[in-house]
């Protein structure tokens, strides 16, 4: 049962407040007559809540650039990055990166130190993300209010239980216990490719696309799904976990205890492994050998077939369980020849039948780079903050 | 942009009314005072709502059973039945069902015809329903105002439009349109396994979970997906199709142009096979080989082990990309002996890192039977119907 719309008019203006912040801090400046339009808004609504939010120093109005068009410009409404600032980290395997992001997306500062190959102990990183933040929010001068972490393993959304995180070799972790309270502000964990789906979906290829997937390949494989414009979370607020989708059975063990997972056939180690270099090879070099193939299709394929033939059933398998517009590859996949991973996308079109119906799924790159889940996870937290700016 | 939350008290009162109709519908006779509690109302407000509805033929108010406990017992309100009837309509691959279905959800007529092993025209089966419909429905006494209608494939939820129908060899038929040229009401075409699950969630084993999973199988392998309480559907209305989620690389040749489908490995055929008896086996001597196990179950594990592999795996993967708590198990799966589903179920909890987290996802049976994708199917139909009774 949803309750019931009752709705009272100091409850209407901070709805409409909150959805006006939300605008300009997806969409960037906007004019007034733009909010108007997007809102449903008449244009003294628009103006009373601007100026509400001008004069509490969360937005500000400028002239835009002189364009061609005759007449006085229009004033744009710009949010001001400093009124609302929020702690993004990103838990990865062999480095934890933080930032800083104010109202509007934008990274007003950042760190990161790497974990030189030994995972990072729990406490050990709450206690370097606490003190890295501190003196990163003293630098800049600002506080921030809230925190969105992303780590790469099962967590539970709502309280931010760590239940397995195998790469960081983390199980039964209460993370967001630990970073609120060493914090002191409200913390949201969550698993780095829901995080990094979140992020595709406001600011990179998925904008606009109710339905996509992101899929990421480093170390593991993992995929966060945007259903009908929302995270799509299973029970107790648990996300999927794409990448022990089992594609190749009786493949190679995996962790997880099945064999032939999709992270073990389409991850960092099986692309290495692809290419006929040791399983763990580091990152760089995986990159640039795959560079030093871009410029002969015929050989890119020759010795990618097999991991392109894995990657192609995996998004198939995907696509088909469910009928997304769009998928977004991220991380190491973004490296893959340009030739090969239009291959895999003509396959994918082909061989799924949903895709088929729906006139072909678009796949595409991830746009935002190394900072994708950094960014979602800024997100995450905003979530919360846009309604009480 | 989600719309403004601006409510006039008219639209407050239809809120209410249809909040209301729907409780009743899906959860049967209530009196007024569990009315208020379930839907966060005063009694007064309850009080103008269902003497509205009474005074409208929507409900009555009966004085319930003598119980044991003292003093005036409450009254309760019901749904009266022929205050609005559906129609529902199951087209599979050997027969096409149809029933009229009363508020309440009470099957008030129903009528079936074998298609005797050749597939059913599109054209013969829109003038076979429209013509049994007019017949029941004077049998009955009652004017149906909508219709859904169960199509194994995959639909378009937005107009009906059946893109490929492989069981039933149609494509590209415009199912809903022709339907609702014929019946003269608004249609619902929609995907079996999605109208399954629908049905599975409001009246049977997925009542009340959020997070549920439909899978059927007959002669193909179907999924309904239940997200944060509404029907998962993809891209343009699209809904996933399970059974084509290859779990065998290498496997059976599918219709869909893959090989080793999930619909290949634990579909009728596949399940016959699995038996030792010939592919197209009646349905009636596949269940009854299966009855035939069920009080060994040393020998049924040995016979059925292979199929059930292929129905784990299935299982696990469904489990680690979805998340959720309980997966239903529908049609023929149903028929399998309890040993080898219980062994099934352990070993799918086993081996899903998302169900370990989640602490164990349940698997249960189908309680509506054969019933289940026209009841789904009636509940489509009452989605647009509930708010204007």
């Amino acid at each position: 049962m949803t309750s019931t719309p009752v709705a009272r008019p100091d409850e209407v203006r901070r709805y409409n407040r909150s959805s006006l912040l939300r605008l300009l801090h997806v969409g960037g400046p906007c004019t007034r007559a733009a909010l108007a339009t997007e809102l449903g808004l008449n244009r003294s609504t628009i103006k009373t809540l601007v100026d509400g939010l001008a004069e509490a120093g969360v937005v500000e109005e400028r002239v835009p650039r002189p364009g061609r068009s005759a007449g006085r410009p229009s004033l744009l409404v710009l949010p001001q990055p400093q009124a609302a600032v929020v702690l993004a980290v990103d838990v990865q395997v062999e480095h934890v990166a933080i930032a800083l992001v104010g109202l509007g997306g934008q990274i007003l500062g950042r760190n990161r130190w790497n974990l030189h190959g030994r995972m990072g102990h729990p406490g050990e990183v709450v206690t370097h993300v606490v003190e890295s933040t501190q003196l990163l929010a003293t630098d800049l001068g600002v506080r921030p209010v809230a925190a969105g972490i992303s780590v790469p393993g099962v967590t539970r959304r709502s309280d931010g239980h760590v239940h397995e995180a195998p790469n960081l070799r983390w199980s039964d972790v209460p993370l967001g216990e630990r970073m609120a309270a060493g914090l002191g502000v409200p913390v949201t964990v969550g698993n780095d490719a829901e995080f990094g789906a979140l992020a595709e979906h406001l600011r990179g290829a998925a904008r606009g696309a109710a339905d996509a997937v992101f899929v990421s390949a480093d170390v593991g494989v993992g995929g966060g799904v945007i259903a009908q414009g929302s995270s799509l979370r299973g029970a107790g607020g648990y996300v999927g976990e794409i990448g022990h989708m089992v594609v190749r059975p009786g493949g190679r063990s995996c962790y997880c205890g099945n064999e032939g997972c999709w992270e073990t056939e389409v991850g960092e180690a099986a692309l290495a492994r692809a290419l006929e270099m040791p399983d763990d090879s580091p990152r760089g070099a995986i990159v640039a050998e795959l560079r030093g193939l871009s410029g002969d299709p015929g050989t890119a394929w020759e010795r990618l077939a097999g991991f392109a033939e894995w990657l192609t059933l995996g998004l198939v398998n995907v696509v088909n369980l469910l009928g997304p517009e769009l998928v977004v590859l991220g991380d190491l996949l973004t490296a893959l020849p340009e030739p090969v991973l239009d291959r895999v996308a003509g396959e994918v079109r082909r061989r799924s039948m949903v895709s088929r119906a729906m006139g072909g799924v678009r796949i595409e790159m991830s746009s935002l780079g190394a900072d994708v889940k950094l960014l979602g996870a800024a997100e995450a937290a905003f979530e919360g903050v846009l309604d009480s700016v």
